[in-house]
């Protein structure tokens, strides 16, 4: 099966804090080595509309990432659980569009190719040099990535 | 077909504020007049978490509502426009339930019953004099209710 | 420029009726001559969660739409307002996939090609028939559809 | 207390897919044992949009539940986490309605009976061959299926 | 580094209850001893719009949550995890604005303050009685707070 | 009152577009002279997740703003209508705060100025450069800049 990893799963339900300071709270997870991060709208206690913030951490880096939270949201308390991380095994490939070259990330699950999924900053890169929009580059890469998967047949 | 009065929706992006405030800013804007109020959680440039608040105002009341926006958001700007409001033609009635009577609003349209709905805040009372849950007297207080309405038949 | 239709956008607030009839309610609207139909969370006073339901409608559905807003949902009152509807002018065309052909809707404007969408439930179909995800036949699709496309070129 | 069980929750964040692969995706979660699925919308880093899935899985069905996330969508990666599983004890009625008759799943816990749901399919059916709404057979399917629950007195 | 408590995350996904009965089951959680109660809109299969609510019970409230769940809502089923809760370390003080004293909460890490929160409720009651709004007196009330705060400099 | 223009606000519900392309669609939206753009999670028919996107254009922008719609993203159709936007009379001043000094946006509505809001970019700037969080900074610039509020007193 996919490479598995132990990681923390630490979060904060934020209610009192100007939503402008999500993206340097992002900013803040991610440098104390949080792998992901992500929030969702709630609603708390009283009829509060607030944000439930979420940060993945491998386990060394927990303490930072906790810390960075205390330091850049007004929370005064967080959730933390450990989970499994399951993630694919992934190359890298290049393809050619009419606008450049693209990376490309594979995912493949026990030698199986399962995706090829073009570098976004890349097309935007393009779309921008090109004049043209990044639905549009993207779009190109995207059938240019299909090359590297195999025809898939399950049931043949 | 049913009434219809002449209103103004008046809206705000809000992306600076904590969320604490939207409590205290929907009373500011009721009591300046507004007939109903509400927000969604949306996205900003930047990709900022946002809230858009909205306020629906007879049209005498509409000054005092922006005027409550203004004092009780962070917002520097509001967006404002006409709309119809088409209500049901409503009556008030009275249902025995096992825990006391409930006011129930009778709505029709064009002279027919389409809906009773028991007044909640009459269920919460009840139910915390029994002891029991909101939902229960709720759900009794609509069985009673259906006894207000037509069997409806749209084909026959 | 796109041609323009006249229609009515009706909306409700509903807080009080169960998220299941929300499917039913759908088809209600669409019955009766709605053209769209979307919904969205919002946040009610009292810090009530509820749905911002929305209909578009050609003016002369607005009253069956209406209606069905009354008989398909709890709500009292309906908020209704004028609006202009941009479209781009569309065709239809068929491409080959390793899975079968599918149509694709191509949208044009001022003469303009500016899209080239497979049809959803076409590409649905054909994975289920071939056994594979209708990610994949849908991402087969789009590459095939991409030759329905001008290279577009802005600076060019 | 009620019955508990082990299961998996699996969760993927997907910020790079079509939205109109989420029904699909549903389907073959479903399909590969996941008993419960659902979705909420979050915010990644950038500031994109995007969707938390979520899939309950038995033990058994794990391994085929995570290829089902990896075939039906575009994730890379994969959180999953122990969870228990805390149900009521469930068993089914009839009710008589006035559109003909609609099983009930009756829910205790303890011996001691705390809900009656009409089963929403049947109340669907019924409001078809009837010509009226869904919500007034369910309306009336939940006032008949109220007899099926004892008259609760938690103080007395 | 902060205290850290063993409590139970308790959550339903509820798609058949009337919105308005989500205040009194935060109420009757909160009762039930839940430390804190939230919400989210998610989509269910069959798209279905529902709430997932979450409650937060430590171990000796953790059944009383669970038929505090079962009474107050719709659900046949929850889900229950172990977290770890870390907290920083609180304490109280006052602050004087023109509009009267605010309690302040404030936090600390490790003996470091981190935030220093007034208490919201208190800035409400005094700007009623003030005529003011709940902003401006939350705005001088943090204005305040900050000489709790010491002057931190991480690279100095 | 506060100054008022006529604005187009310009909307689309889009189902089929990765989310990814959501940045640089706000972007040619802003660039074709869109004024504000956010956006909002829906529902839409057979149960789609989907995003309604919102643009509020200057009248003179109207069709540049319409083709970057058409451009950036999926939609085949758009919604428009005309708004008043209310917005407050705006001046700038600059505050000083321990970590440099920092713009004030100050709104005033007939004379009265009615909030003063820091600008964020230049606390953040501030706060990479002092190697303190953005939240520390706003907050000091948000206690600096209550000097230029006059203590208000709508009883007294």
């Amino acid at each position: 099966m996919a490479p598995v990893s132990d990681v923390l799963l630490i979060e904060a339900n934020v209610d009192d804090m100007s939503p402008q300071l999500v993206g340097p709270l992002y900013d803040g997870l991610f440098a104390a080595g949080a792998v992901d991060v992500w929030s969702a709208p709630i609603l708390m206690k009283k009829g509060r509309p607030a944000l439930q913030i979420s940060a993945l951490a491998p386990l060394p880096a927990a303490s930072a990432v906790e810390r960075a939270f205390f330091e850049g949201s007004t929370t005064l308390g967080l959730r933390r659980q450990r989970l499994d991380r399951v993630v694919l095994s992934r190359s890298f490939a290049k393809v050619e569009t009419g606008y450049g070259s693209v990376r490309v990330k594979v995912g493949a699950l026990d030698g199986q190719v399962l995706g090829a999924h073009p570098e976004f900053e890349d097309c935007r890169r393009l779309a921008g040099k090109a004049g043209v929009s990044t639905r549009e580059v993207l779009s190109a890469a995207a059938a240019a990535a299909r090359k590297l998967l195999p025809r898939r047949s399950r049931r043949a």
